[in-house]
């Protein structure tokens, strides 16, 4: 064995011990329980380090795990039974997870329950330096209402959540501009206002006045036709299936739907539509297939072309929807894309095609990028966050 | 051993075997999602019988079972490791429920989740005969928002759902009576629309004219006191601690909030109070203490007087706010109770004890017995249901 073998050797013993020696003397022990934690609860806790320690009493079983970012670590069992333990440092941001009991995947019971990767289940919240944004502040609140609706469409009950701002209310005459605001792929109308902070994030700006007063329309990106569709659905959300006819359930349903029953500008200036990942695909779509529908247009995370990377021929791409520049910058107020820059692929070659391609036709857009953030809601709320203090203005 | 002896040991060994029978031969083979099973998810499933089906893949645990209504019922492995059971027949309406795997007490992976039993956690719905009273019809339908709001006397963010009816909106002048709803012990403002179906209950009472249009707030009924509070809360429910504070948080907070930013018809003859077992134990103390501000009130499955089943002396109790019977029936326009029939100790003689009071007393009131129901949700539902039609006429 020569001295480099050795070395390698050396260095992979130690990376073997790393996962040791980080859960058993290198863990800063300053863990708090999170602000996902259940009231009356002590865990989940995440530390400075943004480690996520779970703790579960499981007195017969004989191995417990804390599955989350794709990783499995495992717990270690106390003389009592409980069994506690933590993961590596997590990006900052929203996770989901769960545990693992004896092969038995499980939420926490000790966490609040989110509705995403296609379940609710557990999910925590990682503090970002600069979580202010999206902090519950003393600032005036607006509302956030389920609207229930029965899509002929589709032939079910549908739901979606409606953000109106402070001093929304029944005894001015204000009419608003109104944002279409979309989920992921493996979520659901729910995900805007409980991961996604988007009432809080708008609260907070209009406190500062750096946005607009607005109305925010989350509605359920799935949608297929009524052959397709199941004959009764419950009061719960419906975040499984295909999103065939989300284009025309939106255009021909929801928004008449809104401009009757909320104090909107219903007009295609006064109108927005943005949407994250499997949403910033909807949205680029339907706008573009309805340019008397929407003036202002957002992708966060996600564009058309996607999955591809390859270089995009505007003169075919989306029937040549992108192929006159300069009638699209006429067009089109505002054209906005975001992207964390620790997504993983094929985001990043994904969004940079499409992005050559606006370039080389000479759009007009504006590019925002997330530093340190994945595919995950804390970059969707520095989107929304920087984009509606562009929108409607 | 004697005839006697072989008979008693007789009948025990077909007890034992009464369980093994009910789940491997007598079972009726009609299960079927339920209506709270997660999207895209078969299990958990009900049957006719009212029986619940759990399964969950869990290929390393020695034991897992279904723990429903005190009692759990052990699951049976298969090859593949997948563990499958179900509980005996369960009264109809809604359970708290929750997966015991090799100890460890966890939510079902497949429901949807609930807050009550002072966490969140599993709930399943069995079928009532008379389901269609809280079903979602096509009929006009209300919305439910959240409203966030800020307490001096707590110094804690709170939360309420406000359910506004159908045609209330920006649009019109129309102003409405409110019914301030209360939840239960270990439950919190998410009770009355998720497991109450109250929204759907009015919304259904309305399409026939039962009822009348009103705005229903459905807070918090914990609350303390500044000294005793935390000082930060996150955007999701409290649902632990006391409420020495909650009759000021309802008397100077949540009241003058709502008539400043609802269409509120703001007189005592147009607000009324109702809650379930602990909410109904606040809500008679509440509404006698304050009678300028109230003057419907009901308590289902609950009165002030609980636990206490003795019979009640109207001079003394609650400082003789009983004791004139015609002054009483002068100033409360509804007063009104309602019990299940299988609800368990101490409700029934507490209830009882009560209601002599009102009775020796010449106290006029409506009293309502759900049939076949205990103490959960559908006596709940039916109680909103029947009073609900007599309210604000």
């Amino acid at each position: 064995m020569n001295f480099k073998s050795a070395v390698v050797i050396l260095a992979v013993l130690l990376q073997g011990y790393a996962g040791f020696a980080q859960t058993s003397t290198a863990v800063a022990e300053d863990f708090k329980p999170s602000s996902v934690t259940q009231p009356g609860k002590q865990y989940p806790q995440v530390n400075s380090e943004g480690r996520v320690r779970v703790r579960i009493a499981a007195p017969n079983a004989q191995k417990v795990q804390l599955d989350i970012g794709g990783v499995r670590y495992d717990l270690i069992k106390d003389e009592k039974g409980i069994w506690t333990g933590e993961s590596a440092p997590q990006v900052e941001g929203f996770h989901y997870y769960q545990l693992n009991i004896d092969g038995a995947a499980v939420p926490d019971p000790g966490s609040i329950y989110f509705y995403g990767a296609s379940r609710w289940g557990s999910g925590i919240e990682i503090p970002a330096p600069d979580q202010e944004f999206y902090a519950l502040k003393d600032v005036p609140h607006g509302l956030v209402s389920q609207k229930i609706y029965f899509s002929k469409i589709t032939n079910s009950w549908r739901r979606c959540f409606v953000y109106t701002p402070p001093g929304y209310d029944a005894t001015n005459k204000t009419r608003y501009p109104v944002l279409y605001l979309q989920h992921g792929s493996g979520e659901d109308e729910t995900g805007w206002s409980a991961q996604g902070k988007a009432n809080l994030i708008i609260d907070n700006l209009l406190a500062e006045q750096k946005t607009v007063p607005m109305i925010i329309v989350m509605d359920n990106g799935y949608a297929t036709r009524a052959s397709s569709a199941q004959k009764e659905v419950n009061t719960q959300p419906t975040g499984i299936g295909a999103f065939n006819a989300f284009e025309d359930v939106l255009i021909k349903e929801i928004i008449p739907m809104i401009d009757a029953s909320y104090k909107t500008i219903a007009d295609r200036e006064h109108r927005a539509m943005a949407g994250l990942s499997m949403g910033a695909n909807q949205t680029i779509q339907i706008t573009m297939n309805n340019p008397d529908k929407f003036a202002s247009i957002a992708g966060f995370s996600g564009t058309s072309n996607y999955p591809s990377t390859a270089p995009i021929d505007a003169a075919t791409f989306m029937n040549g929807k992108f192929k006159d520049g300069s009638a699209f910058n006429k067009q089109v107020k505002l054209f906005w894309l975001g992207l964390g820059t620790k997504e993983p692929n094929p985001f990043p070659g994904s969004v940079a095609a499409f992005r050559s391609m606006l370039d080389k036709q000479g759009i007009k857009y504006s590019y925002y990028e997330s530093q340190g953030t994945a595919h995950e809601w804390l970059t969707w709320r520095r989107c929304l966050h920087e984009f509606a203090q562009l929108l409607f203005k």
